[in-house]
């Protein structure tokens, strides 16, 4: 066992953590990966040259680093491993927007509800917004180049990182990228490290850009008979516009948030879809006309629509609380599969005889207008038998993703628990190439080794 | 010299070319580097295989491949250097669009207006529209990560490229992304790939994103006494709304392009500015109201709107044009600079005071709406000491840019001509970190070498 008391020294008081009690807490991320190991110790650092001599030191004695935002990662991406220092990220806050350049410099430990609410204090706007944005960090969101629910009209994480600082695997720090919108300047680094897992440096600074507020958004909710129906809709619908906002939820989905909020949604509907168009004036009015019409189309049994914002913000929280909901059911296998909008129908169905051959419970929600789905596959983990099923057919549902040319994780990142899929999506060159750029940026392994690869 | 035949005999007839007439024709760009070597052979695959057999004779016989799409790198990017085989993509054309995933398959050898015009005829829009793009190609065009004249709302090539085929300095051929529009899986390879310059492989497909079609446009065109009047008023727009387009001409470009299209541009002018709007209805028209009144603000003399797209596209051609109207003039030297948008009226005002200094005229056109500047350095070359201050006043601007926190590249691209002033702007530690990358994927430096690094 490496002794971390040169580590301690050489950083201020008290920001090395052995007590083990405090380290259980840290230990692992949402995705409860029981294979977690036992780290060595928590090491909290508050400005970058923290995180530097943290990472020397680690580098000096071969120690692996696994970087922390918040734990929110859904797929294992900040879980320990034996004898690793854990690096939380939360003491390093701070946040300056500048509305002359309309960016934010934002310390990594600040929350991406923080970073959305600085914004708005200044009449901007920071759009990306998983689902989790009021618990998780904006350096969690660059690591994993996080989706949310607004991605299928703006984008995600990468589109609006303009800079980063980031702390390489040999202590160094670098500054990549800046302020200035649009710049050639070199091989495209920023974007590398934007969704890099932990795996090529840790992320002290990120410079995002911020938009124009967004105009009053209104809303359209529709209740299909199946599934199936309700993704023909969106095919339908994003055929033709492209919504601010286009939710997916089944009917297990909306029964288990109906449980949570009594907030009166239909239990017996097959499926609901939230669309939202935020175009002003008589574009929006065309666009709500067009989703109604999709809706009605592929059978919607109601169409509501509202321009009421707390109204249209009630349907978006029973859909951002869904996982949370589904969660009281049982413990959860949480997927993220994507594939090309059009394959959409035919994935939901495959998801649903994939359910049934396992005998589970398979909640479907989705970010439906990028073709973003997160099955959630509800077992006992105390019934061997289930919890055997439900692994299986979360191995089916990638090899279905994989199979239709989609992704085995639009969002979340690969973290530990999906890495076993992603040759069968990438290929054996493309894992090559991969480990080639990972290689060469660690070449001991120590930043969060056992994720991706 | 290495023997081509064993490459002529390994790829279809008439595939390699050594005719020295031919190759002439091919060893420069339009930067016209006249420290440009002469290559081996020109090569001229049209298909991915024979990209593949090319570079896998060039690994083996250590001989280095320098890629070119139309040649219209501003920068040197695709100059010849001694022994180099040049490869041209003229011959790989072809384009799919999928309105379902509303993306289009492209060769690299498709011109950008091909692909505008492919995704046009299915009721579709590829933003990206360098000044070039009706002789610039789609490979190009993400091997450089262009820009334009719409990124200022719309982005730049990366944010459109969604999955790229790729051949490896080793002769590999990887697929990276594809038609979805989310993908977390592995690290950000594709975007890794665009803008890096043929440096780290040959681009031989690109997957691009369509956006449904632009709405007409409304245009308003400023008339200034002075540039740093018009640079303000660049600021004041952007600083409140974020326009389809917002172009700038100082009084040598108008001049220019007057002398060329004779379409009764304002000689008197100091500078000229356009500003499109393409958002509907009444927020339109309040974006359009919101330009005039920071151009009248800012001193315009004249404001002139139309919502005739025949005669907003007029004054856009006059921009696109400005450079080869400038060419006319003299000899250039294309400078690229970018700011942070609240320095640009300094910026503007920093390059007057270089072009005083040198005693030489520089022409100053932008895409001033992202603080991304093209200063056209005018000089007669057979003048040597005129080619002295010109080249004088070509290192100030980009030491002025650097020194404002600027990038010496918006859009343009490294290539030869600007890589002795990357270090100054990314720092020992970033060409470090650019030099392992590079190393990591071509660890012969058979790709393009001199570009760069």
């Amino acid at each position: 066992m490496v002794d971390v008391s040169t580590l301690s020294a050489a950083l201020p008081d008290g920001m090395v953590v052995t007590d083990p009690d405090i380290l259980a807490a840290y230990r692992q991320d949402r995705a409860q990966d029981p294979s977690a190991g036992t780290p060595l110790a928590l090491v909290r650092p508050v400005v970058t040259e923290d995180v530097q001599t943290t990472v020397r030191w680690c580098a000096e004695h071969g120690v692996p680093v696994v970087t922390r935002g918040a734990g929110t990662s859904l797929s294992g991406g900040a879980t320990a491993v034996d004898g690793a220092l854990m690096l939380t990220t939360e003491k390093m806050r701070g946040i300056a927007v500048d509305t002359a350049t309309r960016t934010a410099v934002c310390k990594p430990g600040m929350f991406n509800a923080e970073v959305k609410a600085a914004a708005a204090e200044r009449d901007l706007w920071y759009p990306p917004d998983p689902s989790s944005y009021e618990i998780c960090t904006i350096g969690g969101n660059a690591a994993t180049n996080a989706g949310g629910l607004c991605c299928v009209k703006y984008g995600v994480t990468v589109d609006y990182v303009l800079g980063l600082e980031v702390v390489l695997a040999d202590g160094r720090a670098v500054r990549l990228g800046g302020k200035q919108l649009k710049d050639s300047a070199g091989l495209s680094l920023t974007r590398l490290f934007v969704g890099s897992e932990g795996l090529l440096g840790i992320i002290t600074e990120v410079t995002v850009r911020l938009l124009p507020p967004q105009a009053p958004a209104c809303t359209v909710v529709g209740i299909f008979p199946t599934v199936h129906d309700a993704s023909r809709a969106v095919v339908a619908v994003t055929a033709r516009t492209r919504p601010a906002m286009l939710e997916f939820m089944d009917s297990t989905s909306i029964n288990a948030v109906e449980d949570l909020l009594r907030m009166g949604l239909d239990r017996n509907a097959g499926a609901m879809l939230i669309a939202q168009s935020d175009a002003p004036g008589p574009a929006g009015a065309a666009e709500i006309a067009l989703i109604e019409e999709a809706f009605h189309a592929n059978r919607a049994g109601e169409v509501f629509t509202t321009d009421d914002p707390a109204e249209g913000e009630a349907f978006t929280q029973a859909r951002r609380v869904a996982i949370p909901a589904v969660e009281k059911k049982g413990s959860l296998l949480l997927e993220d599969v994507g594939v090309p909008l059009p394959a959409l129908p035919d994935l939901v169905d495959g998801v649903a005889a994939i359910a049934a051959d396992n005998g589970v419970t398979i909640a479907v929600i989705a970010h439906a207008g990028d073709g973003n789905t997160h099955p959630l596959i509800v077992f006992d983990p105390t019934d061997d038998d289930e919890a055997r099923r439900a692994q299986l057919a979360f191995d089916q549902v990638m090899g279905l993703a994989v199979e239709m040319g989609g992704t085995i994780t639009g969002e979340h990142g690969v973290g530990r628990l999906k890495k076993g899929w992603l040759p069968a999506q990438l290929g054996d060159d493309v894992m090559d190439l991969t480990a080639t750029v990972k290689n060469a940026l660690d070449p001991h392994g120590i930043l969060n080794p056992g994720v991706l690869l």
